[in-house]
């Protein structure tokens, strides 16, 4: 495919200024003057609002309530977890002034909420009928980062973070793998993002869990996303904070906790796992616009009639459709709304008008079809699945070849230079982990559900292998 | 009516606490370690969920974007405008260290984003074509307050602001009153709650505006609680921040601006406009849970049968519907949901089905009706409807029943004193305003839309009277 779009930067040259100029042309976000704190645009923020309509009916259909918790914790609350502390305490923003006083007990800007949350737990929860708890908030967080990249690692973030409390470990350790199986959904059907699903190993694990579980895409440069996350916490948390309940027996006892969250990185992986050197190229499911419309010689008033009436029918059939009939060109709409990804553009002339057709195209392979008038309600949510599914087969065709077993050291460093991930035959030891960060700066992704080892030795050590982990070089 | 539930304080022996007690036990709300900083638990947030999908759907009809916009401002950008800094400046929460290191800027918590918003258009502002902009956010804000009541006023709330620019006076103009009309009828049709339109006096007008309106509720302690202001801002801000477009006159113009917002302040409004001894009594479209089913004996297998019956017919028809089969007892139950505030209970035991009937009875009356089953589907939407109207009728007569023209200072007083409105002649000078504020600790909550004059001297100077103010003491 030609670059029409010379704004920017092609893919081949410089595939991290390629997602920048991206970011920026296609509206989705622009810097504000605080380095790592982004905004929001309303094309980029309404990709967001539609993932979270999407996942808030998938959380309450399990149960999950929403609240809204303080987006400060005193320092003393915050260091009451250890592990908890030494993992976020350096990436805090801490406020020290409120109405010209000086703070006695200096307020961090919430990194992420579970403290708050056990906080409040522990008045809340008295007996076993208190039991679960399930709740969810949507804000949000920030991490004073020195190096940031709009949605995939900022200084402030949006996010939702899910704490719950359940009567046992069973419950509680279910409850992580539900959740996770929910993120992967959210990447089969609305996304179109294939993840690899597994549990991180103790390195790289949340701060304060006793497991981390993770949904892991892989991006065209070859690195890995993490795009989200679940924890099972045991109950380490729980006794930190003093949350008890008077359980069936009558004792006292300690409840089970995990905590799970996506944010707006989703948007990071969106863009780069579908986009072109012509810009975004949108799932349709999430897509702010789904169809745009463009007028053909606009100026003869049966086009214009003509293509209002295509408007009004696909938004009462509940399509997302925009209908530009601004004065530019339409070679300079087309190229507008290939940046923007908008999935299809349905074009209508007169010489359309006169056959009782339109003309559809897609944006991800750019085909173009022909459509009887009449078709056209039948036609795009037949085509909307089409793409998803094209969408969804490319990527995944993309993961698995790009995913390698490594057989040997320098294998594995030929693999992570090519891109993509390097299966791995791990003995379980956190030194053989270092090294292989030490020689190629890429980390233990996931130890995946899906195991199929294929050797007994560790990659590293020649040890007994216990597990097949995932490496990656990652965002 | 008997106050039944005997945990929460008499509104007559100490309104305050009274609201105080509703709040906690209610559940809508919680405290957390910070003074100012409340938990919103699940029935709470709900509520203002509930309020946010209702009026988001509205600003997206009149073309309104939501974006997000970070929660951090710059010192020396906040400083820009100087009647907003004046007015903005004692009640910041400061951050000054991040990661460890000192801020050179140390960054203010956002109390509200003029200063951002503002900081953005002048980035992508610069065409006539590239107007209007309106653009909302929906966030928490923090204003380091010294005195604080649950949602009326904390140091941090959930509010929504709307901040837009437009090419001509005229539209921004007409833009600020187009919102105060929806911020209205969420009053009229969703809250029941009726509120006096006006402007404001230039000393109770919003920092930085030219013109600030709101919406003025009065609450049945004789207190007005403000519940949402839109502000027109002229072109001073634009002019502060350098904001200009090429007009279509092909010369360099300065857009004209306004702002808007409504916060969990109207989860107060709610609270205490309607609510009774008994506890919280909810408008039935606001109302989290719409109906509550509850089985009478519930140990016969029939009763619980029919209960799930009623329960998935009144899901499947969209009402927000609970059934209450925990083992605790009907009485229990009762005092439950009336602390909540549920609009309708659906009662049906053995003796009912045998009729074919349920009781259903109404939280804001306590009448009770039999229902025959077949019409319960056809009379739960029109009881919503009678209960809205009998809400807001009896709001809207207390308003009326307490609105008094005040013909003299002493009068005035005695008015104040009784509690409610004092409606005020008023010759427009600033002297005269603040003498009654020194007198009766009274402001002018607005100057109404309909203005009836009833005299034609001020009340406090005697010189020729201008306008009809309300004046009250206020939250």
């Amino acid at each position: 495919m030609n670059n029409k779009n010379e704004s920017i930067t092609r893919q081949e040259d410089d595939f991290a200024q390629w997602y920048t100029d991206v970011c920026l042309k296609a509206e989705l976000m622009d810097y504000s003057s605080v380095k790592g704190f982004i905004i929001y645009r309303p094309y980029g923020y309404a990709l967001w609002e539609n993932i979270q309509h999407y996942m808030d009916k998938k959380f309450k259909d399990v149960g999950v309530e929403n609240v809204y918790l303080p987006m400060v914790i005193p320092t003393s609350l915050f260091q009451k977890e250890k592990d908890h502390v030494v993992g976020f305490a350096p990436e805090t923003l801490i406020a020290t002034q409120g109405g010209k006083n000086e703070l006695e007990d200096p307020l961090i800007i919430r990194p992420t909420s579970e403290t708050l949350f056990c906080e409040h737990y522990a008045k809340i929860i008295e007996s076993y009928r208190d039991l679960p708890k399930r709740y969810n908030q949507w804000c949000s967080v920030v991490r004073w980062e020195k190096t940031t990249r709009p949605f995939l690692r900022g200084s402030e973030f949006l996010w939702q973070e899910g704490h719950t409390m359940y009567e046992t470990e069973e419950e509680a350790r279910k409850d992580a793998l539900r959740m996770l199986e929910i993120y992967d959904a959210v990447g089969r059907d609305l996304l179109a993002i294939p993840f690899v699903k597994g549990i991180k190993t103790d390195k790289e694990k949340f701060a304060g869990a006793v497991e981390t579980y993770s949904i892991e895409a892989l991006m065209p440069d070859g690195k890995a996303l993490q795009s989200g996350t679940t924890h099972y916490f045991g109950d380490g948390f729980a006794k930190a904070f003093g949350i008890s309940f008077l359980g069936r027996n009558n004792k006292l006892e300690t409840p089970h906790q995990t905590s799970w969250g996506v944010s707006t990185r989703l948007l990071g992986a969106i863009i780069m796992v579908h986009g072109d050197d012509n810009g975004l190229v949108l799932p349709p499911y999430v897509a702010p616009t789904q169809v745009v419309i463009i007028p053909i010689q606009q100026k003869n008033p049966e086009v214009l009639k003509k293509a209002r009436e295509y408007y009004e029918k696909l938004k009462a059939a509940g399509i997302r459709v925009k209908l530009d009939d601004s004065d530019k060109s339409p070679g300079w709409k087309y190229s507008e709304y290939e940046m923007k990804g908008v999935p299809l553009r349905l074009e209508v002339g007169p010489r359309d008008i006169a056959n009782g057709v339109c003309v559809i195209a897609k944006r991800n392979d750019s085909s173009k079809m022909t459509v009887k008038e009449e078709d056209v309600l039948k036609e795009i949510p037949h085509l909307f699945e089409v793409i998803h599914d094209e969408m969804y087969k490319r990527a995944f065709r993309y993961l698995l070849d790009h995913t390698t077993e490594a057989h040997s050291i320098k294998e594995l460093g030929e693999i992570l230079d090519r891109g993509g991930y390097a299966k791995v035959m791990w003995c379980g030891e956190r030194e053989c982990e270092d090294k292989i960060k030490e020689l190629y700066q890429a980390t233990a992704r996931c130890i995946p559900f899906e195991q199929n080892p294929f050797d007994d030795k560790c990659l590293v050590c020649g040890k007994k292998a216990k597990k097949v982990v995932f490496f990656a070089r990652a965002y």
